[in-house]
């Protein structure tokens, strides 16, 4: 099954995907408020709302207000193995908050102080679907709704200005997410992620070669703190990002980035200076 | 004008504090939600709801359900300069989220496999009570609701596990919060800070030794994200934490740390490790 939200004027709707049209799921707005139903999943599947052509249909964010966004750094193997790294024994954990959302084909406008060096960063997102706390990896698919794309756009230079990456990863309505969520049932874990500027691929990799899995994700995470439903866990990005090209290589405004994960689909987000 | 929030039964109810009373703010369950009327300071001022005794009150987290808590490091001048490091041109800001947060006299129960090494950070936190985005120091003052007591609990080995600090610092229900907020109005910004282990003076500090102002915080991290109203923003601890002492000195099972802001009140949390 695949979900999403929808702007329809001042309002957002949840609705079920299917090919191109989409049926509304009454009585919820979004799908952070349909997941924190416990019974989401059969509301969804037999919701009969009204039918919306999604040929110019507005996407949210597909999950629009996940109580928190925890983001992984330097998960892929291939890319820390070919810095030369050995691989970690911990994941790196840092946050993006939710206003750092933005709708999957959305323009993500740059205040001109902040767009020195721009970056794309294509990444795996999964959904919490229950509460979970001190779940271990092999009960941890449960506790996941579904999976989504996210770019987790990314101001190198705030993120370098000191020691701790937030700054550089939360900026205000920059990181397309969506288009939409893919119940766990409906996804087989493993499709490749590219990721694109102006149309020429700059990273790919497939998925299966994370080194922390959502599932191990899940069970580490969810010793620290509960994960709540809705939130949100990106689990990092591949090599090929523009900052660690050389020369480095900045989303310049106009341009556009997509970011594309085989059996979840595509956000795709222009940069505007201004 | 001092604010709280207090458990009664199943619930919590926001209330007006006066010396050892509190009058029930009838219809607000919390200051969170207190603060989401635009009109909370008359709201507040004016409520005449139910007397309480706040001899043996159980206060929940002051603030309990924050969109964002964002935490600043290496703040103090004093201890910069003793480590023989340079002011930083730029805060350090990373992130602790809501499930984190405890009562300010709550016990901190710690799960023995998160307990090797427990260590204090007492700070100044101050509320958001107006949505800033963009905004000047200049102007900053108008967008704080009121200040408190946060101890950030920190996790010393997670925080080292990476380079990324945040899971270190929001372990499940670990960082007293309150025990009340104290209206900006109200506030004499720069009164004395002090941690105590178990009585044992362990940091002190005056809160104007700041390098980073909550004025200048506000437009820093304001032209990054959008600040939400009942968002908090935590401003980082003096020198004297337990991990810098030589030898290291870390929380035991049963021990008790109290941070106390001059004219801001204390958080007391006693530690259990199960």
């Amino acid at each position: 099954m695949k979900l999403a939200t929808l702007r329809r004027g001042d309002t957002t709707v949840a609705v079920r995907v299917n090919d191109n049209a989409a049926t509304v799921i009454d009585g919820y707005i979004d799908l952070s408020e349909l997941l924190a139903n416990p019974d989401w999943r059969a509301v969804a599947d037999s919701a009969n709302g009204e039918a919306i052509d999604l040929n110019g249909a507005d996407y949210a964010p597909v999950v629009p207000r996940p109580g928190k966004i925890i983001c992984v750094g330097l998960n892929y193997a291939n890319h820390i193995k070919e810095m030369g790294r050995e691989l970690p024994e911990f994941p790196t954990l840092f946050a993006k908050f939710r206003e750092a959302l933005t709708g999957p084909y959305d323009d993500v406008v740059v205040p001109a102080y902040a767009a020195a060096a721009l970056d794309w960063e294509g990444e795996l997102a999964f959904v919490i679907g229950k509460t979970a706390y001190q779940v271990s990896e092999s009960d941890a698919e449960d506790y996941i709704a579904g999976y989504s794309v996210m770019n987790d756009y990314t101001m190198r230079d705030y993120q370098y200005r000191t020691l701790q990456w937030d700054q550089g990863k939360t900026f205000e309505a920059s990181s397309g997410f969506g288009p939409v969520l893919t119940t766990t049932d409906a996804y087989t874990f493993g499709g490749k992620l590219e990721t694109r500027l102006d149309g020429e691929l700059m990273q790919t990799t497939t998925t299966d070669d994370l080194v922390f899995t959502p599932a191990k994700l899940v069970e580490y995470i969810s010793h620290i703190v509960t994960l709540q439903v809705g939130d949100v866990v990106i689990t990092g990005t591949p090599g090929g990002v523009g900052h660690a090209r050389k020369p480095e290589v900045y989303i310049q405004d106009g341009q556009t980035v997509e970011v594309t994960i085989e059996g979840l689909g595509s956000v795709r987000n222009k940069t505007i200076v201004k």
